[in-house]
């Protein structure tokens, strides 16, 4: 059995490591076209930030540890050109000497990785003009920063955009960030990333939305950006952070199957389109965990398990993937923002009925000092209750939430089952009743008929406004309300019933729901046409903060 | 409908307000014995430790509150002497006034909670001699605390001491904590405690295992507490956490059935015996969950749970409680250890079939600052690998691991899952192969049968031992190893096959299990009959180290 796997990262080393365990006979060769094999991607921004200062601690592993350990004939700067899937051959270069040779396989894994995109606007291709996917990159860019860099420009506020935003402004390097989407981290609702849009200006870093560089030309003191706007930056830095694109030229040469967007296509079993050829990692299309409609999700987790995957069907061993569910997470100053499953936008895209729920709650007792705001969406079938996706921003305790639904979503529990979860309770990590449990009691409050709740959105696009009733105490209310709202405070709500219409429809809110839903309680019961405002002031805040802005900065 | 609530701390605070949003006309009265409802019974040892200096913050609610928000007729210091079942009245005594009255209901839900137990030793009564459940016995705690108390005794190491050590710690006060079982913390397994017992030792604590407090005497220094042993201890302060004791009586004199610890029965919809009368909270015998086994679990997530699932049945919605899984945390100066689902000690002692793994690893990625160490243990049915119990001892995320184990357990997943789980990855946060995909690695491979693995106590008890492979590097093996064992680094296995015996049973290990993985595939593939020492070097450490130790300090 000889294995020959092109790509040594994150999936191509998963594959590589996995199919030694399995077979000390076999004859595994690794190619790799980059000087590095398994190098850390997710540090890269770290490392330019100085927060990670000695480079090596990036390598993972390196060429000689897989050699010693794993027997691995392991070739970097070696590129593969070619496969010959009638022969069972691929042609690699070696890049150092430029000698071409053919290399036989009886099985071959892909795992080319996915190549930053980089758009096709004047200048892109200046030498100070950057995108971050391999250590050389990082680098390059690094000594620029440590050269004393002032300013530079950023193209895309997604993952790496921010997390370089981070590192940069440790540095001292004043940053502008464009994304061409009205929001940052567009994988995310826009609603959840205002926290980290404050988070970002509040550390000096300029982000301009709805926007995205034109053209970048050279100039005296570096490069100028224009902007969609016409404006235009200087920036002695730019890098592109506008997403990737899978490396398929080998497999759409070898006449393999893409996807509409580039990732090769397998089955379940990760195997392209011919049998003896698998693919894995940021270059294929896989199956949305739960919807199995095809997506690309280029991250390192999905990748490391499908590279374990693929190798053991290599070695005849049936093992499935049972597809991607896109948990994410970013960090930025102390400031957290991570989703898994599907986002509200995606849903509507795919025209999937779904309900929401927000909650906005402590990560621990409140009692208990240092306790972080968290804010929590989950969305749910409206017919089964069975979770699709969750989104959580704040501080300590995201991740946490997070890899609970995560979980929840991989097991197809519904929100009566976030009702009953029994999580961690002591004041310094959680609470008797967790944001968890919270989103289960108010989403299955909704689907159960004795919580009716009415998003913003729907309040927001109705010709005849209900009535809004505002139930927080008069201080809450004067310090800031929804226009048009009347206030009568919950433990009034019972002896002032005559001053609401029975005939019009009530929205009731609070600040986060809590008392909303009470005062839905009792108004249906006395019977009001009434519904409570999910999330409550808070959410509406969060919904109206997130509104397009144009170029402010 | 009138529905009568015992207790207003956890569950029955929980029901009335639950009840009260079912139902605007229900007559909800609550009578609670003490002078507060809904205190933050798990804040009362930070309270005495002045991390929350502010007493009030303890009161999540109070009866003016509920009053007020909920319509509830609250009457504290009112204490329920007796229930008569077929009048269906309860007899109250008003606490202040001497009056007794009838009350009578429709429902009745008894949330009395348990009340910790003062073993029967002479001097126990002491004026200084305290437990730990009420805002009173804080205050009564703290007040002598505050007054310069210099030595304390804690008898029992358990949740409530460990707690209180800390804080006592905080306080300046020197402490000493005995426990009669062999470990701290016994719903824990002795080797996961060894972490939390080298830190109460490091913060000079003085930890006497092995022993109680046989005697407990006034003397001129204040008490002096005579040990197991006849050592004695003086202090001026000594708390009694040996555990709590259903408050049952109530339940017992009206003929409800209790189980043979005290809890009062009930079914699944927390009816007792009586089909009108609901019980919840720490009072209960629930059901474990996964195994259905009768179990006292008295922890806040639960009775909070169960008050509210309680007031859906009185209100006439069927509303199931799933069992306890008996999910806990402790924190102690940044150690945190939690478990969840079923210990390894109650596994053995109800003769259940178990495997059991163990994962070393760090909190988030190694090469970005700050990660802490974290070591998981997950116990899995061998049959069919579904998730029995998991615990981990670490700092920063621990809570985190507990509790996504935690969902899968209520999932019923297995072993196999926990191999595709998607979980956060960012350097700060994860892994792209978290701790629990590691746990999943290691029980999946195992039961393949890919991954023979042989527990440390296997090993100790063989009569022919094994040979002992240690793969790690030289200067590894010189810093300490397994008596015995043979020292061939794993890189060096291959070339040196021809050193090791084929008759003769080979156990390997590194330092937590992953390069004895690599060295016992190797050797399997070369016909040896080989297993890895599950969890390595390091889990050896944990249990030579948690071996009893007498009454050294």
């Amino acid at each position: 059995m000889k294995l020959v796997i092109v790509g040594g990262v994150a999936g191509g080393a998963s594959a590589a490591a996995r199919a030694r365990r399995l077979s000390e006979a076999a004859e595994i060769v690794l190619l790799e076209r980059g000087p590095d094999v398994s190098f850390a991607n997710c540090g890269l921004p770290y490392h330019v930030g100085e927060v990670i200062p000695q480079r090596d601690k990036l390598l993972v592993t390196t060429a000689v540890r897989l050699r010693e350990r794993f027997r691995l004939d392991v070739r970097t700067r070696s590129e593969v050109e070619a496969i010959d899937r009638h022969a069972k051959t691929v042609r690699v270069r070696d890049l150092d000497t430029g000698r071409v040779y053919e290399e036989g396989y009886d099985k071959l894994i892909l795992a080319p990785g996915a190549a930053p995109v980089r758009p096709p606007i004047p200048g892109a291709d200046l030498p100070t003009v950057f995108t971050l996917r391999t250590l050389g990159d990082a680098d390059r860019i690094k000594a620029l920063v440590d050269g004393g860099v002032r300013r530079a420009v950023i193209v895309g506020a997604g993952f790496i955009g921010l997390e370089l935003a981070e590192n940069f402004v440790r540095r001292g390097v004043a940053t502008t960030i464009l994304d061409r989407n009205r929001q940052v981290l567009s994988a995310f609702d826009a609603e959840m990333t205002t926290a980290i849009l404050a988070a970002l200006r509040e550390r000096g870093v300029e982000v301009l939305l709805g926007q995205t560089a034109e053209a970048i030309a050279p100039g005296p003191e570096g490069v100028t950006v224009t902007l969609t706007s016409g404006d235009s930056r200087t920036a002695q830095l730019v890098v592109l952070g506008v997403g990737v694109r899978p490396e398929n030229p080998l497999a759409v040469r070898a006449g393999l199957e893409v996807g509409p967007r580039g990732g090769v296509r397998v089955n379940e079993f990760l195997q392209t389109t011919d049998p003896d050829i698998f693919a894995v990692g940021d270059a294929v299309e896989t199956a949305e965990f739960g919807t199995g409609e095809r997506t690309q999700v280029p991250l390192a987790g999905p990748a490391n398990r499908q590279g374990r995957i693929a190798a053991d069907n290599a070695f005849g061993r049936a093992s499935k993937y049972r597809g991607t569910q896109a948990t994410a997470i970013l960090g930025f100053f102390g400031h957290t923002a991570a989703a898994t499953g599907q986002s509200e936008k995606s849903l509507k895209r795919a025209g999937r009925p779904y309900r929401k729920v927000y909650v906005h709650a402590a990560h621990h007792a409140g009692y208990y000092p240092g306790a972080e705001g968290l804010s929590l969406k989950v969305t749910f079938d409206p017919a089964t209750g069975k979770l699709l996706g969750a989104q959580a921003v704040g501080g300590a305790g995201v991740d946490k939430r997070i890899d609970v639904l995560a979980v929840a979503i991989q097991a197809g529990m519904t929100v009566f089952d976030l009702e009953e979860m029994e999580l961690c309770n002591a004041p310094q990590f959680g609470s008797a009743k967790d944001t968890v449990n919270m989103a289960g009691f108010v989403a299955g409050g909704l689907l159960r008929g004795d919580h009716p709740q009415t998003d913003w959105e729907a309040v927001a696009g109705l010709a005849d406004k209900p009535l809004l009733l505002d139930v927080r105490t008069p201080p809450e209310f004067a310090a800031g309300h929804i226009p048009g709202a009347v206030n009568i405070p919950v433990d009034e709500l019972r002896g002032r019933l005559a001053e609401l219409p029975k005939g019009r429809p009530v929205v009731a809110y609070c600040q986060v729901g809590q008392r909303g839903y009470l005062a839905t309680r009792i108004l249906m019961q006395h019977g009001f046409d009434v519904s409570n405002l999910g999330g409550g002031y808070k959410t509406y805040q969060l919904h109206t903060t997130a509104r397009p802005e144009g170029t402010t900065g």
